[in-house]
């Protein structure tokens, strides 16, 4: 595995120092390159490392090309790690196969699921009735699409997902649940990833959505009619509740929970663990999460919230009781 | 796609307003349905839609037949949303074929395994050696059921479901892990639906048992010797650890987790993402979950809650140096 | 299903009282075990359950001999709970067939993949080009293991698990998300166990890496160039994001969470639901978790909590106008 620094300036651009025929053997962090690989310098705050990288070559802003040691070639560009992005998908293009077009013999497709000649069906998926896959997307294995359920262009779905199961829809009777039949399906946009073993249900009546762009990771779960708006972005173990309508450009923080029947507004971000119970229509930074502690000191403060709201009454009279000056 | 109003009352009763013959394209939702489209009333809060709605027929109380607009039709009926429950599967049954009963050629059945004959195995689903699959029940597809299990009648068990994996017991010695060997197995009675790629371990010495009419819904997680009474729904990602012994008609929030060995009683419902940390022994709801705020706002209370107890001393020496009266 | 005493013994030591010839059809808790059954007493708390027990024998330290009721054989060893961990593990070699050597014809291989003989690879698993799997392996049904990663020694892999899915990661460029491709694959060491639908992500340039021992529960996210150390143990539905380097002999609770780029030393535990947010260099107990209590009460703290930074505020003023003495 291999490239020279010729090939990836002219692939990529970039300006670079040093010779041309230079081989590159592989991609590596800054901190631990060694004299054949290629590193790249994202942030000031690693400025240090790079006067003592063995890296072959650093892709960097052409600010800090006078900090370059003797000997270590550079690639000046203006966003170092959308280079080391692209980079990476060069990268594997030269050294790995591609997904290969069609499906796979072990997969069971209806004869109805209309499949893009150049989509990729892997091992052991299931795609039913009337299901859609458009050009260009793969599913890596082990993958479900139910009927009906489209997924657009240039999407790329991991292993174990499964895609059109029922949204969770039962009317109470008497003690028990009768089953809500969800008659609606899922629909995909283009360009959007979803990590391993995710699951996302069709809608009861309407379409759940997930829009172009979207990444999702691993073990998340999106509701049925869930709407969720182009480039959100949701790490791992994410719940998101039925119908809960999130906007475009957002980002969910692992493990978060959104209830159902909420709004999130574009630009919205949820930090990691937190839980959101109320529509957020402001763009921002939200978080809601116990801050962790060594066990002994959580076990006393825990007690002390059980108790909060006696506590604030109790300053409420000392401040009654003993009037306070403005300071 | 379509039924005529004749037709869904013959099959689930209720008083038709207007002409028996219109025929019914579609469900949808009151504030969106089309005028081929039937569409429901469940709560007086929504009667303003009632008013503007463009829908074929409503499905309502007797008592709110009076505000339905001019050429629109009406089913009463005492629980709107249980007829609608049964008019979703009524629809279903009318334009979806069923699930084909009998074994998908995909799957692995262990030949020891018992299959009732009208139970649907979907493809790609693995059905170890002594496992018991009542009738009516279907597994969709890519479902492992682990040997010895046995799953009840008229069950739903959607894709990448886990039946039976060994559940986590391990011995420690001296530093190290040793596998104690999961001896029992899962029982789960009838009319239970398990969502999208839960898992449900078996038990270490006795059984793992899950009651009937229990609806389970994606990435949930059941530990071993759990057991869960009939007609108690969880919402997604829930997590329940090992031996906990949840009553019948319980509810459990999206993303709660509930501790090893504990007991809640019936009719005890846990918000989501609340972790119950005790035994529950009498019915109500309970949460514990740290409210969202912005995230500056959140830093300043988090940091504050770290120091709650000492606030708490602080609290009780004024008091103490400055007493203070009954109010 | 049965083994003599006798049987027992030979196998695995420790010194009998009672006849040698009795025979045991099954293991089963103290509190319930029947006459023909073998149970363990491991801590001296369920003494009181030892007089009444109708078990046919009870494992226990020699020093509860005496407390063995007339008719009860016992078995004495220093360590009862290690004991009955040996014991599961001879009675299911006993009375269960082991799991086949070699690939089930379901499974698709790829065949550079290097699978050793003894290893044994279930039903609808997927093996990719380059991956290795170790001698003595188990991979129980549906398992992914993606291209070019290693598994070693006898490994146990429960069904659905996906290891070497893509690492999340992305460059943001004009709102939208580049693919950084994953390049690293996924090191996984001896006698490891992982759970039914765990994820294991590739790392980006580097290797993610399970060291020896790990036991990891199911429905597990573990991300990219996540680093776990020998002997660590998680339980169900733990989320680790990328980059987080944990060291051996820790355990993280049920539903936790760990950031990513975080470093937790040796023997560092997490407890149940805990969101782990900076590094923990110092070993012991961890907890952050907001605590359970019925709904109306939770409104009024969670409320309060809300305006805890202010209370703090209100209570300094207070202390500086009134003073305090020391107690």
């Amino acid at each position: 595995m291999s490239l020279t620094l010729e090939h990836i300036v002219k692939a990529l651009g970039g300006e670079l120092s040093g010779p041309t025929d230079r081989v590159i053997e592989g991609l590596a962090p800054l901190q631990s390159a060694g004299p054949a690989q290629l590193a790249f310098l994202s942030h000031p705050k690693y400025i240090a490392q790079l006067a003592q990288t063995q890296a072959a070559c650093v892709i960097l802003k052409s600010e800090f090309l006078s900090s370059v040691p003797a000997g270590t070639s550079a690639i000046a560009t203006p966003d170092p790690y959308l280079y080391f992005a692209r980079l990476t998908r060069l990268w594997k293009q030269a050294h790995r196969p591609a997904d290969p077009t069609g499906v796979h013999p072990s997969a069971v497709v209806h004869p109805s699921a209309r499949i893009a000649p150049d989509a990729s069906i892997g091992p052991l998926c299931v795609v039913e009735e009337g299901a859609v896959i458009g050009a260009g997307t793969v599913l890596r294995s082990r993958v479900t699409v139910g009927y009906d359920c489209q997924i657009g262009e240039r999407c790329l779905v991991h292993a174990g997902v499964v895609i059109g199961a029922d949204g969770f829809g039962f009317a109470p009777v008497q003690g028990t649940w009768e089953k809500i039949e969800q008659l609606g399906a899922v629909r995909i946009g283009n360009d959007v990833e979803i990590g391993a073993n995710t699951c996302i249900d069709r809608g009861a009546l309407d379409d759940t959505v997930i829009e172009d762009g979207v990444k999702l990771d691993n073990l998340i779960q999106i509701g049925h009619n869930v709407h969720i708006g182009a480039h959100t972005a949701m790490a791992g173990c994410v719940g998101v509740a039925g119908s809960a309508r999130i906007g475009a450009h957002c980002t969910v923080g692992g493990g978060a929970v959104v209830l159902g029947h909420l709004t999130l507004a574009d630009h919205v971000h949820i930090s990691a663990a937190s839980v959101v119970t109320r529509s957020i229509l402001k763009p921002g930074q939200y978080t809601g999460m116990f801050p962790l502690d060594d066990n002994a000191k959580w076990e006393k403060n825990a007690a002390s919230l059980k108790q909060l709201h006696q506590l604030r009454e109790r300053i409420k009279r000392i401040e009654q009781q003993h009037p306070q000056q403005e300071p």
